[in-house]
């Protein structure tokens, strides 16, 4: 099955500079295909805030009528800041741009993603003609979004479900433990209290559990602690002490 | 522990209409602390784009330096729209989105959420005040996003954390297993051909894995198979015969 196609369909936006801001977003996240239905003239707010995404403007199909943008079309979303309150108007159960995005790359064919007039939103006859509608969870007070912060979310949320980020590449469980006797082999060297040694370390498993360290930063503090714990130990072997006084500033 | 309390910092924004898109932004996501370090004049542009968020705007903290916008933070996430290559600058290893907001709960205090200059970003000497950048998965042709764009990728994933969307209430796996039934009932009220009636069932089973039914619409197809049976077997009880033809058509 081949992949889904995304169509961003704008139905009767007012704002030239929104459309231009809807493009760039879409180059940002790999859409290319444009549809607008009765835009007004694309002027030059519109091409500054495309930015780089000038060549979707360019390539924008531009049509008279909701039906004849969605002619093509195989699926339809349309994305809407109404929710509904009961699970009967089925016109208006929502899923969210997430579940929409993890469920989207089962279906093959043109995918228009719809977006309604910045005052208006989408008629009715418009959202019955859509086969799902998407919502973007928001405060309740205030859920009416920028046309172009809407798409932009939801075009973020189709690009990350395919592109999942590549986070840092963590510390595998056996270097953590690695990284574990380090530290406690440096309390060992330094003379650390022992009444305090078991929850100091704890604190340390603790601390590297939250921080989630990456393999870079794992073998810093290897090299780190590995080297403090030499010059410890040199010490101690020279007979030297350090100071009951600066011990007490430490603790 | 208290819940972190988040605080928008923009760095020598230079667009006034960026801001107040920022500030709607930021009412649709329940966030209402902006600090603006040397912005542009607040002018008529801004307060369009700011909508319901102008409050926002009249609360915006204005200073002079980035270190007075950060003075009062516990946190800083610097965002970026450069990747780094390697895992040894630690300065820019990047984290997403979706990463940062599934761990900043676990801080208490004020997170500060710093974006740059529409043109230059952030400064070195800014990013190395901070303790995490995030960086949205984007297309690596043109990954920068609109400053506004970008603050609502982030506050989307902020506030989606805290509010999962609630979605359908799906049919339960005892429901389904009903409604499979009904559907096998009413093949067997229509005297449908033995030899299809498995891999039918078969169909129906997996269309409804697919299609997720929510409580409500698990009930009307109920409803509706029940119906027919029903009508199917009243006709079949008085004798009534379909024509082959039509079986034919069917099929």
């Amino acid at each position: 099955m081949s992949e889904p196609e995304f169509y961003v369909i704008l139905a009767e936006p007012q704002n030239p500079g929104n459309i231009g801001a809807v493009a760039r977003s879409m180059k940002n996240f790999s859409v290319r295909n444009l549809i607008l239905v009765k835009p007004p003239p694309i002027d030059d707010e519109a091409r500054r805030r495309a930015m780089h995404g000038n060549d979707v403007l360019d390539n924008a199909k531009i049509v008279n009528t909701f039906d004849e943008a969605i002619a093509e079309m195989d699926y339809l979303a349309a994305t809407s800041g109404v929710t509904n309150v009961s699970d009967k108007r089925h016109l208006r159960n929502p899923i969210s741009p997430r579940k929409f995005a993890n469920d989207v790359y089962e279906l093959s064919g043109k995918i228009g993603l719809v977006f309604g007039r910045e005052n208006f939103g989408l008629y009715v006859e418009e959202l019955e003609k859509c086969d799902v509608v998407v919502t973007i969870p928001a405060n309740p007070e205030y859920p009416i979004m920028n046309l172009s912060h809407a798409a932009t979310v939801v075009l973020y949320e189709l690009y990350v479900d395919k592109h999942p980020a590549r986070e840092l590449r963590h510390a595998s469980g056996f270097e953590k433990q690695k990284l574990q006797e380090k530290f406690e082999d440096m309390l060992d060297a330094i003379d650390y209290a022992k009444h305090r040694r078991e929850g100091t370390s704890m604190m340390w498993k603790r601390l590297m559990g939250r921080a989630m360290p990456s393999k870079w930063e794992f073998s810093v503090l290897m090299g780190v602690f590995g080297r403090a714990a030499t010059w410890a130990r040199l010490a101690r072997d020279k007979g030297l002490e350090i100071q009951k006084k600066d011990e007490d500033t430490k603790e």
